[in-house]
């Protein structure tokens, strides 16, 4: 039996013999690797955090203790160590383990993670609790360098360091996260991995006060002296912590030593933990961007497939045309460059390509100062991370109805990523946004013809949501705001983006059935007054709207109330979504069936429609 | 004539004689205090920068530089110098002078201004768009400590330093906006402040190098090895900016020279400037935390009316009522503990009360944490100030469907502050939070019961909205989701909150037209699917929505959705909402009646809806 598989908790961890820590890392990476590179998922981080993980585990007890990992696609090693790895190929699969912390799976899982930043905020209100209802539990953040940019993050450690609450943040530095442009954070971690070892003095001063525990309720005038001698000053410092660090991330010893002198410490400490991304594997320590998210790969060489044509490289292509032509385009990124296309943009125009890290709220509020002065900025974002920058889209950017684009991509289920990651709300919410045109695009072709209307001949705030992946049966192209795809008579079907195909396919079942189904696609769902939805359901009086959105401000609602106002007689509507937009992970046509969102579904929905007719 | 007449520009001050500027201060000082005793606003923050500004204006051009007022509040002196001294009797009323930059005003103010934070991150969007397209004009942001603890300016912040962009950044640290225990930026900052002058250093550098341009070229090496001699680093000057300071910001011989320096700067520059808030008039000076925002007040001896009891206070005896029954309950604030009736619970509960400082999304992520390990938080907020907030009100809150409790004041329109301060989307934004339970008290005592039952009964994420200010005629309690406050046969209108009184004063002018409206007043309107409204509807047919928010995702859209659904046969709906939520500045009955929701309109609304029936 190897060493891991005797681990199921971390009681288990703590009964290992120091010389079983090292061969449990190696056996941990390598079945990280192996699993991985079947399920796809986050590689080079959890590498990176293996050891971190095993310190963690011998300290602290996860089923009592709370440690908070922030964003979370590194906490594998935890799940692996916590009685998951039976189940641990079944990684981000439907009815799987999911990729992310998550409470529901294990109650090792001390909190949801998945949006960056959020750790130091959350373990303070569970240190506030723990103390507040004099309970006796450990709290611990474990935040990486990338993390910290965001501004959310910044707020937690201010309040953290005031508050005198004893808990931990680990600041996991592995230098990778944010790109060369993104140096404020940097540059202050930069100089704080050059200061001379911590930990010696500290442990000295406490072996001293801990033996004269009068003496270390009196003495903090003498410890502010001795650490303005011997301690250089850094930001956490400045703010409050007990800085402790830096450690290297990889030397067990020393980080379980660090680590239990921070639990010991009775006020907010900051532990600095050096760690190498991609760690103990040849190919991801070479490039571990390259393996932050992957999908199956071939775990000897490296290898991965081919990736096909996606909406994200059509948008980041289109977008360096239009760079081409017009001197005013510039492009922002919040630390996703890769993952929203924008990387042959950032190659071909250094100077117009801004990535400003992990900090969406600073990305809208900077593009509204361009477009105020002139630039066409377009910000390419993940739909569920532009959550974050809301208040700005309204304050910043709609009140003065500034020009500024936002390519929304990850709209709408995004499959094994799970429930942060769906881009469910991004219609409501932008819906809201004073001027905000929203465009959804069908094809590839659509995206690029769109985009081209909203950064030259669009005056205001506009957004264009697409979906990850590629498009599918429809595959033409249309700047109309609405568009009768298919004409029919018994019912019409309402959709926008890729849901046209699924409408497409449904309304083909329907065909075969004796069933003739008008498909009214969307191309402009904000603003809209739906005047050919409403000639075709006069016509046909029956209504379905499909759509991979949460149910609270979806076009469907927005299409019944319109018809209510313009007295339009409706003999049955049905609205099919994602209901409060609690989709779990697995691939996106296993969960758009879950959903009701398949073709099928559709089909026998509007069978329904039409059976269940009201008198 | 005085001083202050002859100026209407940056131009005009800089013509005047040094020997004039401290008069002209003075001069400015007692104009503000006579106007905003008349009008109220802001007055301790604008007595705070009346030298700031004045030497603003003899640096910079107003016209072409462009410079970013944080928050904003503090921009009186920045508009009586250009050229709206004339008006300025009109400040925050309806078609007057408003309370905080607005572009549309005056060319001088270079941007939107009313959410804290924002103002580095928009004035490096316009120095990127200056560089970018070859312009030349300066760009300025003026941010005092209280925004500095929002996670958006360091976010802003890290990204200015790091882009070399020339711009400068003028901190304007008046140590108070904080209160003692949002202590990290202010424990920063305060060794700052100890620190020796930087300014005749640089001066001397400066005269050198600028002298010698071969020099001042090769000369990297010679500055950092100087810096490192003579600077001591801070967490400005670790980020990459240059920074400079403190300086005395009521000396404005000194001021202007570092605004001058930092002008010439060609980097990014923070100056740090410590102002006295309230300075100059021996009240506010005495207590500018009262001064800050006031209503008229007696310019003499600073004596205020005394205030009503109104939905703040209400709340505040309310939460001290259950805190004293429930152990768990604990209160958050975001820098706002009076201005959300929080000030007594801070007295009596001082260590279950917890003041983040300007973080609001701090404040939700910590309320989630909170309520994970079994407290019972309650974050009292602005509604305007909440969208700061809204992506970990889904991610930290509602994914787990957390019981934390959101009490939203300021919901509506709040009058005078104008359009960045107006409650006008949380219903919609609030509605999409998984699991969020949304109560519209529409008096003080349902106010109190329904925090109750927030706080004790629900079990999930719960929003309680109310806005500012009073209750009107309707002084009696449900927590019914639904209820007829007024039967009728000729139509239905459905309101929640105090819109409840317009509605009856409404149906009262209705009634003498020869009218019956039946009123159904919604107590919950997020979950609600509308029972009563539908047989109402059913007996009425005709329907009439009257909102105080903006259209997108209000009540009367999900209810003729509703109807649509369930068949429902309308005869005639309006719904009356503030559109796209864009509503000026003004008392609270001047805009309702702008955007026809005072009795008079809606009464009129109902008489065309009767009149203009469908056949």
């Amino acid at each position: 039996m190897s060493i891991l598989e005797s681990i199921q908790s971390s009681a288990d961890v703590k009964k290992l013999r120091q010389d079983q820590l090292e061969p449990l890392c190696e056996e941990l990476r390598e079945f990280i690797i192996q699993n991985v590179s079947q399920t796809g998922g986050h590689l080079s981080s959890n590498l990176g955090t293996v050891e971190l993980t095993v310190a963690l585990h011998r300290v602290y007890d996860s089923s009592v203790d709370r440690i908070i990992f922030d964003v979370g696609h590194q906490s594998y090693s935890h799940k692996i160590l916590t009685g998951r790895r039976d189940r641990f190929d079944s990684l981000r699969q439907y009815k799987g383990i999911s990729g992310f912390p998550k409470p529901y799976e294990a109650p090792d899982d001390a909190f949801i993670a998945g949006h960056a930043s959020n750790s130091v905020s959350v373990a303070l209100g569970m240190a506030r609790a723990r103390t507040l209802r004099h309970e006796n539990y450990q709290v611990v953040a474990v935040i990486g360098d990338g993390a910290m940019t965001g501004g959310l993050a910044f707020e937690g450690l201010t309040n953290a360091a005031a508050s005198g609450e004893p808990m931990v943040v680990i600041l996991n530095d592995n230098n990778m996260s944010i790109s060369e442009n993104v140096g404020g954070t940097v540059s202050m971690l930069q100089t704080m991995r050059a200061k001379p070892g911590y930990i010696n003095f500290k442990r000295w001063y406490r072996d001293v006060f801990t033996r004269l525990p009068a003496l270390y309720r009196f003495n903090h005038k003498i410890k502010e002296w001795l650490k303005a001698r011997l301690l250089s000053e850094n930001m956490f410092s400045e703010m409050g912590f007990n800085y402790l660090g830096p450690v290297d991330g990889h030397d067990l010893e020393k980080l379980e030593t660090a680590i239990r002198y921070a639990k010991e410490i009775n006020g907010p400490v900051l532990l600095h933990v050096l760690t190498k991304k991609g760690k103990g594997c040849e190919y991801t320590e070479k490039d571990p961007e390259r393996y932050h998210g992957v999908s199956a790969f071939d775990p000897q060489t490296g290898a991965m497939p081919v990736s096909a044509p996606c909406f994200s490289s059509v948008f980041g292509e289109a977008l360096c045309t239009l760079a081409e032509e017009d001197e005013r385009v510039v492009a922002i990124t919040a630390a996703m460059a890769a993952g929203t296309g924008l990387d042959s943009f950032a190659a071909k125009y250094p100077e117009r390509f801004f990535d400003v890290g992990i900090a969406e709220g600073h990305a809208v509020a900077m593009a509204g100062g361009m477009a105020k002065q002139g630039l066409r900025p377009v910000f390419a974002v993940y739909s569920s991370f532009l959550q974050r920058g809301y208040d700005m889209l309204i304050h910043d950017v709609g009140l003065q109805k500034l020009h500024a684009v936002f390519a929304v991509d990850r709209a709408g289920l995004v499959g094994n990523d799970g429930e942060t990651h769906h881009g469910v709300l991004d219609l409501d919410y932008l819906s809201a946004v004073p001027g905000m045109r929203i465009w959804c695009p069908a094809s590839f072709e659509e995206l690029r013809q769109m985009l081209r209307h909203a950064v030259e001949d669009e005056n205001g705030p506009v957004a264009i949501r697409y979906p990850r992946g590629g498009e599918g049966r429809y595959q033409a192209a249309s700047l109309e705001q609405e568009l009768a795809v298919r004409e029919g008579g018994d019912l019409t079907i309402v959709c926008y983006g890729i849901m046209v195909n699924t409408a497409l396919d449904a309304a083909d079942r329907l065909a075969e059935q004796g069933v003739s189904a008008e498909i009214v696609k969307l191309g402009c769902v904000t603003p809209n007054t739906f005047g050919l939805c409403m000639r075709s359901l006069n016509k046909t009086g029956r209504l379905l709207v499909a759509e991979d959105v949460c149910a609270a401000g979806c076009v469907g609602e927005r299409l019944l109330a319109e018809a209510g106002l313009q007295g339009v007689k409706l003999r049955q509507a049905k609205l099919i979504n994602l209901g409060d937009g609690l989709v779990t992970h697995g691939s996106v046509p296993e969960l758009m069936k879950l959903c009701g969102l398949d073709a099928a579904s559709l089909a026998a929905a509007a069978q329904e429609l039409i059976n269940g007719e009201r008198v």
